[in-house]
């Protein structure tokens, strides 16, 4: 049984929305319909919220767990939701371990703090599977460019950051760990072997 | 002792604003510095939210939820809590208790359910003293010209609005209720004199 809801995660410059594109034409090849979504986003109140979160400065932090949870909040119901009932299996570049491994964990607002106002407005439409694309945190942060204001955060927030997901991948067995410094094609084997054995 | 940070909630057309505006001359003749704010909205980034919110079509409940507690986050930090510090009085054109009767109890999602978000992203800052102006709602509704999608829910859900407020008054010690159909200077009258009491 294939997990229908699969979540890519990972630092800045993890190589996600790579592993997403390959991961999506293997699927289409198995016969699958595959539905791609990106957070924050995916849906015209998301990408508003997209740009507001990416581009204002001195934002307060709790507003921005809040405009992350409502950006997810309609990406899940509008979206996520009615492709997973026509049977689609959805790839979401990021979800809310996002906010957990970003917000709860390198902002330092707390994971358990966090993790209660995704779960209230998501309403149990959460992810099965959720990849971590681990890459080391300086290796992530060379390759990426073109930063937006969190991306910009500095190396010290990318590490707490990926600290997180690893404590995530500790507790929740729905976390797996990956490893992303190695070529494109190995990281979607094993995502995809760990894909068709769930 | 005046209690700080006030807010003013009711339906639509229970005069907030007007009693808001002879509410701040009362307080400045009697000395005080007064700050009026309303939401949502009253930063950028909640002035942003708060287009998005009176006008986008089919927003999912949650969101809604969310992107109300976000503009409400970024409120008290940026301007409530500096303004608090500086000894001013607050007067709140609506608080997160137009969250609790409105997406708890007038969308049915549960006033706890709503309450807990936005406890968590306000971190304490929360009004003293919440005065509901009481007006039936068939009058407020008849009252209020150029409704906004919230507003224009329609009578049942001004009904439903106005019944939680009566069930938050019962609950809660800073929630209490006036009568507004009364002449503006009857009901500052009666507020000013609760806010001096207190």
């Amino acid at each position: 049984m294939i997990p229908r809801y699969i979540a890519l995660e990972g630092v800045e410059g993890a190589g996600k929305s790579t592993v997403i594109r390959a991961l999506a034409d293997r699927l289409h090849q198995a016969g699958e319909a595959v539905v791609v979504v990106r957070e924050p986003g995916g849906t015209p109140i998301g990408e508003e919220i997209r740009r507001m979160l990416l581009h204002a400065e001195g934002m307060s932090e709790w507003a921005e767990v809040a405009l992350f949870a409502a950006s997810r909040a309609e990406l899940v119901r509008q979206v996520v939701y009615p492709a997973l009932e026509k049977g689609a299996v959805v790839l979401s570049d990021r979800s809310y371990y996002s906010s957990l491994a970003y917000q709860g964990g390198g902002r330092g607002l707390g994971i358990p703090e966090v993790r209660e106002i995704n779960e209230r407005v998501l309403g149990g439409i959460e992810p099965h599977l959720v990849v971590v694309l681990r890459v080391d945190p300086e290796v992530g942060f060379a390759r990426e460019t073109g930063r937006d204001r969190i991306g910009g955060e500095g190396i010290d927030f990318q590490r707490a950051v990926a600290h997180s997901y690893t404590r995530l991948a500790a507790e929740d067995p729905r976390v797996v760990i990956v490893d992303a410094e190695r070529p494109v094609d190995e990281v979607v084997d094993e995502v995809m072997a760990m894909v068709v054995e769930r």
